[in-house]
């Protein structure tokens, strides 16, 4: 019923503990629909595993032509922060018919008990389902038009606007 | 703008290391909006710390009394799994024109990165912004009417009716 | 070159989300050395799964014959904290002449980063490589000899005497 | 009865979610002891917070000094593994005649359940107080001698040679 696509972001980063950076290798979002003992239908899509800062046009083109073919009405896209609101104006301007949510992470699910991701997980997974068709982004526990948001660069805060 | 009412159940339990137990300390609630990053006005009340099995009908009173008199018209309850269905019967029953959304966690979230409570806290806040006046239960992913839903004991996971 | 034998204990109890009460299910050591990068050679084998209040004399036969019987002479167990001493003098009584190192835990492993179990096991695998032939019991960062030692039931901390 | 210091290595890392860089704010190392339920006395100083990358001769000189000063004979020093060798080396030359441990992590300890760094405090603090006078490494659940040490690279394990 609920169409789930990831396209990567801090939500999936890990730490390579041999070179001390951050990666990405498989998502979490299939073991954090257990975690929270999803009852939902849902279908886990991996489109790409990306920096949103490296998130190209071309991207955002795969992103778009997934959601349009979806034969799902319900769709919730997992996405870096950084680029979030870019990719939620192109989604909003390939006029799709259908309700979807991004939503993203400030701290790497697989970082514990300080990450914000599984809470941003629980909640977009909830505005996806109730939200008339649209484009939205899930953070900080609210939800925002997609031309109604910015994120704040120095709190790291999604603001109206 | 939201009103938070912590009850106790599983949701805040915490392991006491010199009997073996479980029981209750203080609630975590405003280290979990903190940590979920949440930018709502959000006011959280401790009416009571109970095991759900031990809540009776004087307890609900006191619930369904604080619902009434709040001045906010969101109000996310969190509850004990085990009787979490009566409250919310109660509620209904008590005609109170607001949206009510209990919730609750099958693991406590005091025990990490096994609990169900921070993933079903995001979906509750995110329900009680959306839902129209009425009583809900959150869980699974999911929102119940609180007449079309029962709680499974063999599998621990709500169940439409 | 290092023999654990696992007994049970809070060590390795986990949390049953339907009844709400701890039980055993398998033990976590072979992912705790994992974790901890260990790069010894350690055999584990599981003797039993018990709440160590629940330990009889002919329990802790079957804890003596196995060490006596392995070939290794640096054995690390695993047990519940309220009978650790009773089990420790029991083996000492046994003069089984290898180092016999016990350890526990006072909140599950399982419970994510409150417990003190994956320090408690660093620490007795460091005790069991140096110590001289005898029994120990490795608890709040410490070693004690089997003898000189008791748990303050109020505390939870073990204490010389 | 024990001195700790501090040097920094990824064992006291911490995510910047604004930058999504690793950096350092205050030691984990008072918190963990507690975790551990450390009933020894102990003494924690912060050195300097430092990648091991950027350790230089100066720093050392500081390190040698402390513990030469040190009132304490059993000195527990956290370091980042990456020069972890060349600092046992320095303080093996300064002929300090003492139980001088170091050890680290491969995961900061604030990533939760994924961090080696609590079970390699654990070990470390153990040998610290049963080693003779002399320098050495703790990692992998293992000691090792200042001068028969090296760690691997492409592993990330320290080995013997």
């Amino acid at each position: 019923m609920i169409q789930v696509f990831v396209t990567g972001g801090t939500f999936d980063k890990q730490y390579n503990y041999i070179t001390g950076e951050l990666y990405f290798e498989d998502t979490h979002l299939k073991e954090m629909f257990q975690r929270g003992r999803s009852s939902l239908d849902i279908d886990i899509s991996t489109l790409m595993m990306l920096d949103s800062l490296d998130m190209t046009n071309a991207h955002r083109e795969i992103i778009i032509s997934n959601c349009r073919q979806s034969i799902r009405d319900k769709i919730l896209i997992t996405h870096g922060t950084d680029t979030m609101v870019e990719t939620a104006r192109s989604l909003a301007e390939a006029k799709i018919n259908k309700t979807i949510v991004l939503t993203g992470a400030m701290i790497p699910y697989a970082f514990g008990t300080s990450s914000d991701g599984f809470f941003n997980l629980g909640s977009a997974l909830a505005f996806v389902q109730v939200l008339s068709p649209g484009v939205y982004i899930a953070m900080n526990g609210r939800w925002f038009d997609w031309d109604k948001v910015v994120k704040n660069r120095i709190t790291g805060l999604f603001e109206s606007i």
